[in-house]
């Protein structure tokens, strides 16, 4: 399914209350700020978390049908932080494999009382079908093919928040392969929603953004064009089977061109500060000093991961 | 082993009290409807799973030698639900693959202090000679080869009374592979016990149970005939193997002959229920009118089966 | 690495106080015997494990690179029973398949807000390089290569003085492969700092311990000799491909010449105490009339290896 023909409506009720996190795209301002605060609230002074007692009669279930140990990691470590119980279903070995239907195995799920299902599919849209077939189960998309990964956009919301304040005078650049990331595509979501007006794509041609450009969105090919200024420098993991089908040569090719170094990163604010979803691949994406360096804030982004789930189950359980 | 030869003996001890659950064959109707009490007072007013405090201070164990997620997942919610510790022990790559007996390695987690064991196998008997072998550790039988799956069928007595009240004077049809199937040996055994005088068993003849048959029960394998009136219906799992040995020529064939659709079950009582133990084959077992239809409980049945574990546990632990 | 090179210095910080467990080498004879005594706490009169609440707001990783599903199981279960959040990390489908290194996988988790790692890994010092390359993390070496595996070894001590109460008299046979055994060598340096004055190493030349001989230890071939008058006959557990490399040519031989009988054990001390760290080799290491025997202590080794891992991760909380 093509992600722009997706529709997160049905995240909401009809009194406009947040029922499933499905994408950003429609999520109105005042709510995604909303949950960006609810996250502020269950760090301390200090920049640990607290812990919460939200949660303590509800379940959360892990349904991962595409492996990724860090995400589910950071989602079982959230809900338990809110004092869920949690299960991860392990959907290899399970009822789908069975010939039973996939809406079957959700509303299985959902009589077992399971009150949100975390799920993760290769297929776009996925996460918002379950929602349109199953009432009484909170859904969270944990990235949806190549759609959406909205609660990795709020924590990068939640980031730049933390070091910017306001995001109405940022110029932040997006830069590798934007066409096959739905972080990408969360993030150009929430720049937008919060109001930011210079949102710079940076990427070779064939890994480029394909996406409608509304108003303050700019594609570039070049990369110190790209980050001339900015006060956010926002990378992308690269895969290793799309830099093939994009033409580059190899990993040294694509570090030289839009691998981010410290002489590089000079063009830049002096105050910019450089993200990265993880894991970093040393030496393509970010060289070791600038992962490592004073404007890194990729250790920030994995805390405010737990922070932000934290917060999106809390709100979607009406406890916040 | 033959499942008939196998007793349940040690699951009650000298003065009668439940100290594991290895099969409903012999145990007291008196210590049954105990067990569906303290799982029906599991349930609110609405249907929805209350939360315990009643093993707070227990461990329980996973013991699953043979794959079953969904079987593993409903005891993980179950102890979680009574506020039990779990552990889900990975049997595959354990101590039992390094050469240690089957006897050693439960004797080393009852050492490791752990009060529950959840143990499904695919030998007959297998939970019942590890009741014997070891004290101090409540054994929980969650399916053994052919033999038995007591939860199961207890889940199955649960949802019939809640929608029928009492046992009596019901006429309930048992349709599918009865021969292999575990969960249909503990349903006879429950119903009979609940004193049901009319059970049908309605297979082809190579699927059909091959058990004595005591007062009440009959085989059949016309299921017009089988369903013709009665108050319940019980449709099985069809495993795709034992179709082949059937000499069931397809799913098509079988469906023909056994599966139930909505022109069907109107042989049945008007306010018959339709009870499956999931997952459904949709277009083998049941047509998809009947699997969502009115008179499905299947549903509430998977409910009712967190309900059932939780108190078998609760009874265990000298809670109830 | 060679483990005579690995220093455990990093696991105390500059007061002295225990940051990390790594190894028993360099541990004081103080700080050991706190964790026993801590350990002694955790049982009841009858041997029972309690529970504790001493880290109910923190929480714990596994990290077992190398499989084995016994030994995390008593880490999850020790830290279940501090109340602590746990976390298995699968680490065979993890980040540090996607290239990122190790150090920044480790970094990730901490800013999850692990509070604890207990690795395990088929590197010697593995952890260790961990520990002093992370602030701010407890890390619990749950067995690094042939190098050491000291929660082994403390539980081992902590048995030992339930039987004999003290060192300092006592006669000592260690049994087996001790070359390739980190249980073996955390065990030697544990006996040396509790001041065992008679630790005999007997064992084939090819397993027999390759490291410096201090005071007190001698290397001796011959079982007879090595058991004979001892309190404590530590058995090891052999592994087939090392057999073959020491030109053992079966497990028979091996029983015959290194395996314990009930014969042999009367060359021992009346009351000397047998002890395995699991899983047994039956007929191989032991007979089963002295795995199953009165002088068998290796049930109680398991408990207490529940109630030493609490007590580390107690410890180095800061809770005791």
């Amino acid at each position: 399914m093509n992600p722009e023909s997706i529709s997160n409506d049905a995240q909401l009720d009809a009194s406009g209350k947040l029922i499933h996190l499905l994408g950003l795209k429609g999520l109105p301002k005042k709510e995604l700020e909303h949950i960006l605060d609810v996250a502020d609230d269950l760090l301390d002074g200090q920049g640990n978390l607290k812990k919460s007692k939200a949660l303590d009669d509800m379940s959360v279930a892990n349904l991962f049908f595409e492996p990724s140990t860090r995400t589910r990691n950071t989602f079982e470590i959230a809900a338990k932080r809110t004092s869920a119980n949690t299960i991860n279903v392990d959907l290899a070995n399970s009822a789908t494999k069975k010939n039973e239907t996939l809406m079957d195995t959700m509303q299985t799920l959902k009589a077992m009382q399971i009150d949100m299902f975390v799920i993760r599919h290769k297929k776009n849209g996925l996460p918002h079908r379950i929602a349109s077939n199953i009432d009484g189960v909170a859904i969270i998309n944990a990235g949806d093919g190549i759609n959406a990964h909205p609660t990795q956009a709020l924590l990068d919301m939640m980031t730049i928040r933390q070091h910017k304040g306001s995001f109405e005078d940022l110029s932040v650049a997006i830069i590798g392969d934007i066409r096959h990331s739905r972080v990408a595509h969360s993030d150009i979501q929430a720049l937008s929603t919060l109001g930011v007006k210079d949102i710079r794509l940076v990427a070779p041609q064939y890994l480029q953004y394909k996406g409608t450009l509304t108003e303050g969105i700019s594609r570039l090919d070049n990369l110190q064009e790209g980050i001339d200024g900015v006060d956010v420098v926002m990378t992308l993991r690269l895969q290793k089977e799309r830099m093939v089908a994009a033409d580059i040569p190899n990993e040294q090719a694509y570090f030289k061109t839009y691998g981010i170094t410290e002489e590089k990163l000079k063009l830049a604010q002096p105050e910019a500060i450089v993200m990265h979803p993880g894991p970093v691949n040393r030496g393509i994406e970010l060289d070791s000093g600038v992962a490592d360096g004073p404007q890194s804030v990729i250790l920030q982004q994995v805390t405010n991961g737990i922070a932000i789930r934290m917060a999106v189950m809390v709100v979607l359980a009406g406890k916040a």
